[in-house]
């Protein structure tokens, strides 16, 4: 079985995101998979997806000071300037993060452990609304 | 064919740890893949799964010295410090280095380069054992 | 449908390179696939995988000025260092930026924005030709 569709994100502000819900409550399908994969890719080069701790807003803020000082902004090296300073540093920060997820899916739900979640990796100062793909592939 | 297996992981010092052999010995069905694909996903915000160099122990215990320098603890504009020193970094080398492998099978074997093996990354003092979900799925 | 190759490259100088038609180009069972995944796996632990800007040559260039910065030769506490000073920060690099990549796969051709590519990321000086798995799986 597969299943995949387009889910364009709300516009976030610059920083880390928890979107879980927002993907799981878009895929009613996940129930009838007993064993399968999901993935989240991001159509995007200055944003980013990674999975981490889903309870204390304070980890997704010091994710944002940390990456802000190990990529930063107005190097004098940089040569690929011409869209901002904060353009060049979203490219680095979204490799360094990545662009797509694959999570493993039992039983109807995501198997994740209970302090994961889906982080949106926003790394512009105005990035808009984010297009994500997510395809679903398992058995009933 | 979809196979699917939690694997609970002896507990591992603070480090980079070969675990290739522990998933394999763990999935006789391999065998029977011609072609697919595995997933490895690990359960836990601060510790990671990576691909690298299976030969020469002093590889790991350079990745540990460099991700104690590029991550480092202490920083004074960390918020999430309650949990310990070492809390906050091994949340952020998680997202670095990723909770998510997937890696070919061809012929009842992962197909991997002959230099490479998984990583366990326990960014933690005291992690704990680890829980991984491992999924297989492919054409016999 | 289960499709897998393997793809070995030409040799690419030190540094970031887009590499989509040279991978594209030797899948033409893509078209047959209306919704799937593929997955392309680097058999070595001195270079990497990632997707990023396909427009911009100075973005590539940026890459290799600043992953030369983040992850430095010669650091003094490095111990693995028979095989040059480009050995130990390849594989750091190479950790960082990830060995194997999922796009998904739409209606016969890869589902990636319009500005993304995939880059192979040659950290050796001389590392000569690299092997690729591509491995691919939907449904027609």
């Amino acid at each position: 079985m597969w299943i995949q569709k387009e889910i364009q994100l709300k516009s976030f502000s610059r920083g880390f995101h928890l979107i879980t819900r927002d993907i799981v409550q878009q895929l009613p399908e996940l129930k009838q998979i007993r064993i399968g994969m999901m993935n989240v890719f991001i159509k995007h080069t200055s944003a980013s997806l990674t999975i981490n701790e889903n309870a204390d807003p304070s980890v997704r803020h010091d994710f944002e000071s940390y990456f802000n000082r190990s990529v930063p902004e107005n190097e004098s090296y940089y040569r690929h300037v011409d869209e901002g300073s904060d353009d060049m540093p979203a490219h680095l920060k979204s490799s360094i993060l990545g662009s797509t997820l694959n999570i493993p899916i039992t039983n109807g739900q995501l198997n994740m452990g209970i302090w994961q979640g889906i982080y949106l990796c926003e790394h512009r100062n105005y990035g808009g609304s984010r297009r994500l793909v997510v395809t679903i592939n398992g058995e009933g």
